[in-house]
C-alpha cells in the first residue's frame, strides 16, 4: 500500500518528538530510481510556508531524490530562522542518503507560528533516526507519521498494466481549493518524465482535490508532489497514466472529505447543464461555502432556499427561477418553486447528494464538502491549545 | 424612537398569525408627508424574493406612501402566486390608506418556501388591523412585529438641527455584504428629494451594512428604505444629511452585529494601510469568512496564523511576510514573524479588535463580524424546524 507500493521507492516514518502525543511525526520517502522524475502543485495561498517556498525551488529542474515531511508544526510564518530550518531539512536528508539537497522535497504540517529551535533540533534529529529505517514496506509508518487531525491514515493503490501508482494523504481541515491542510505524495514505478508527470498531476488535481471544499479554509502548506522511479520500465500512454493519477487522487480525496473535522455528513454537490464547468463548480462552491445549508445539513433540514440563496450570489449563467433543486432523490424546488415536501427528503445518511439543473448547457462539475456541526466548532476553537 | 420619532410618520405593529409564536408579525409605516420621497437599496443576490421584485419597482419613481413588512414568511421562490401576493398586499394597504399600491413597498422576512394561500390569508388580514391601529407613537411596535430570530428590537435615532432621523432593523443571522437577512426602514421629516436621499443612503449603506458580514451568507430579501415627509420644512446639506444617515445605519448596523445568532464575540476586523480601500474591505472580509479563525476565537484562542492564511487568499496589494496582526492590543506578528506571545492577548471580552497592518498604502477599513460558535450550528441547524 502507499507509497511503497510501486516498485522503486523505500519509505519510513518515526518518532521525533513534535507531537505531544508521542505518535510518528516525521515521514521519509525516496526515490531509488532508475528514474528521479517528479511534479508538484502547491498551494495557491500567498502565505506560503517556509518549506513551500524551499520546494517550490527543488521541483524546478523535474528531479526529485526524496521527500521529506513532519506535522507537529507548520513552519509557516516563522521568518527568514524557519526558511533556513526548511534547507537545513533538505541537507541533512541529502547527507543522510548521498543526495544532492536541491533534490528534496520538504513538506511540513501543523500549527502555523511552531518553527523555532526546538522544532529545528527535534526535526533533524528525527531525520537521521528516519533514514536510517527506510524500507520498501515503509509506507504505512511514513502515511501515520504525517497525520495530523486525522483520525485515520489515507492511503490508496491504482493498478496500471505492470505498472502502479501509490499515494498517502493527510488532512482533515482547512480544505479548500487551491489545495487544502493537506500533504499527499504519490509514487508510481511508470516511466513518465517530468513533463508528462506535471500535466497527469495537474489534470488530476484540477478535479479532484480543487473540488473538495471542506470548511473553505485555504492552506499555507499543501502540496502535491508525483514521483517516477521508472522502475516497472513501462511508459503508459498519457491518457491511461492521468486517468490512473486522476482515480487515485479521487480516491485519496473521498478519504480526506470522510475524515474531515467534526463532521457528520459527506455531501456531493453536483451541479448539470451548466454553460461552462467553471460556472458548475462557481455555483457548487458557493453552496459548499454556505454556513446556512452546512449547518442545515448537520440538523438533517433540507432547506433548499439556503441552497438557492447560495446559488444566487454567483456569476454563472441561469435564471435563478429556472433552477430545479434535488437533495437525496428528492425534488424539492421545480423552477424555482416548491416541488415535492421537504419532509420526503431523508438527510439521516452520512452520504448527501445536491443535484442543482441549471438548464443552461451541457458542463457538469462536482464539489465535495461536508456539514457544519458542533463537533467542527469544538475541535477548531480548541485546536492550538 | 425608531421610525415614528421624526413628525410625518405613522406606525403600527400587530399579530397577523404568521409567527408561531404568536407575537407581532406584521408592520406597517405611513408618510403622512408633505413630501412622499423615498429611496431604496436591495441584496444583490440574483435570487430576489417576490416583495423586492415588487419593491423595485416601486421605488422607480421615488415616491413611497408606505412600507408593509411581514415576519413569518419570505415569500421567496413561491412562484407567480408568491408575486401576486405581495401585489395584493400593496393593493390592500393602497385601498386602507386611500393611496396608489403602485406606491407601497413591501417587505417580506422569514423562511424561504413560505408564500402560499394561508400566508397570503394573514398577511392581507393583518395589513387590515394595522392599517386601523396606525399612530405616531407605533414606532416600537412596528420594530417588534419585523423581528424573526432577533432577541431584541433595533431602534435608532439621529438628530439634525431641526430634522431628525429614525430608524428600525431586524436581522440576527445571513449577514452578509450586498446586505443581511435584514430589513430596515429610515424615516426622516428632512425636507429632501429622491435623488438626496438615494445618494446619502448608498454612502451610507456602503460604509456599513455592506461592511457587517456575520456568516458570510446573503440574502434573498434584504432592504433599506428611506422615506422623507419633509415635515420639518428643513433641507440639510448633503453632507450634514449624509453623515446622519450614516451614523444612524452604523448604529443599526452595530445593533444587528451584537444581536447575531448564537454569535459570543463581536469582532471588527480593522485593515491599515492598505493600498486602496477595496483591498482593506477585501483583506478584512477574507478574514470575516474564515470559519478556523471564527472557531479561534470562540475558543478565546488568538490563532494569528488562521488571520494570515485568509489574508493570504486576497488579490490585494500586500507582502504576506511584511503583515503585522494585533489582537486586543497585542501585536502577535510582526512583519510575518511571531512577536509577543499569543497567550499574553485576552479574548474574554466580547468585543475583539484585529488589526491588520499591510504597510503599503493609506487606505483603511473595518469589518464587522462574529465568532463562529456551537449555538450558531444549533440555532441554524434548527431554524426551520
Amino acid at each position: 500500500m502507499s507509497v511503497t507500493h510501486a516498485a522503486g521507492f523505500a519509505a519510513s516514518g518515526v518518532v521525533a518528538g513534535l507531537k505531544s502525543t508521542g505518535k510518528r511525526d516525521l515521514a521519509l520517502v525516496q526515490n531509488l530510481g532508475p528514474r528521479k522524475a517528479a511534479a508538484a502543485v502547491f498551494t495557491s495561498n500567498r502565505a506560503k510556508a517556509n518549506p513551500i517556498l524551499w520546494s517550490e525551488v527543488v521541483l524546478g529542474d523535474g528531479i526529485v531524490e526524496a521527500v521529506v515531511l513532519n506535522s507537529g508544526g507548520a513552519n509557516c510564518f516563522t521568518g527568514s530562522f524557519g526558511f533556513q530550518t526548511s534547507h537545513l531539512t533538505a541537507e541533512r536528508v541529502g547527507e543522510k542518503l548521498g543526495v544532492s539537497a536541491g533534490d528534496v522535497v520538504v513538506c511540513s504540517t501543523g500549527l502555523i507560528g511552531v518553527g523555532g529551535q526546538d522544532f529545528r533540533d527535534k526535526v533533524l534529529a528525527g531525520v537521521d533516526s528516519a533514514a536510517s529505517v527506510l524500507t520498501n514496506t515503509g509506507g504505512e509508518d511514513a502515511a501515520h507519521a504525517i497525520m495530523t487531525t486525522d483520525s485515520v491514515p489515507k492511503l490508496g493503490v491504482v493498478e496500471g498494466d505492470g505498472w502502479s501508482i501509490g499515494g498517502m494523504a493527510k488532512g482533515a481541515g482547512m480544505l479548500a481549493p487551491g489545495l487544502a491542510t493537506m500533504l499527499v505524495v504519490l509514487t508510481t514505478d511508470a516511466d513518465v518524465d517530468a513533463p508528462g508527470l506535471d500535466g497527469a498531476l495537474r489534470a488530476a488535481t484540477r478535479a479532484t482535490f480543487d473540488r473538495l471544499d471542506s470548511d473553505g479554509c485555504m492552506s499555507t502548506n499543501d502540496q502535491v508532489t508525483l514521483l517516477a522511479s521508472g522502475a516497472s520500465g513501462i511508459t503508459p500512454s498519457a491518457e491511461d497514466f492521468t486517468a490512473a493519477v486522476t482515480a487515485l487522487c479521487a480516491d485519496l480525496a473521498r478519504q480526506l472529505q470522510a475524515d474531515a473535522e467534526g463532521a457528520s455528513h459527506n455531501i456531493a454537490i453536483e451541479t448539470i447543464h451548466a454553460a461552462t464547468e467553471d460556472d458548475a463548480v462557481e455555483v457548487g462552491r458557493s453552496v459548499a461555502r454556505s454556513n446556512l445549508f452546512k449547518a442545515a445539513v448537520f440538523g438533517n433540514d433540507p432547506n433548499w432556499g439556503r441552497i438557492l440563496a447560495a446559488v444566487g450570489t454567483t456569476g454563472a449563467e441561469f435564471d435563478p427561477y429556472a433552477i430545479d433543486v434535488t437533495i437525496n432523490g428528492v425534488r424539492v424546488c421545480a423552477s424555482g418553486e416548491p416541488d415535492r415536501p421537504a419532509e420526503d427528503v431523508d438527510l439521516t445518511p452520512r452520504d448527501v447528494h445536491v443535484l442543482i439543473d441549471l438548464k443552461v448547457g451541457d458542463a457538469t462539475a462536482t464539489i465535495l464538502t461536508n456539514d457544519l456541526t458542533h463537533d467542527y466548532v469544538h475541535e477548531n476553537s480548541a485546536y492550538s491549545s
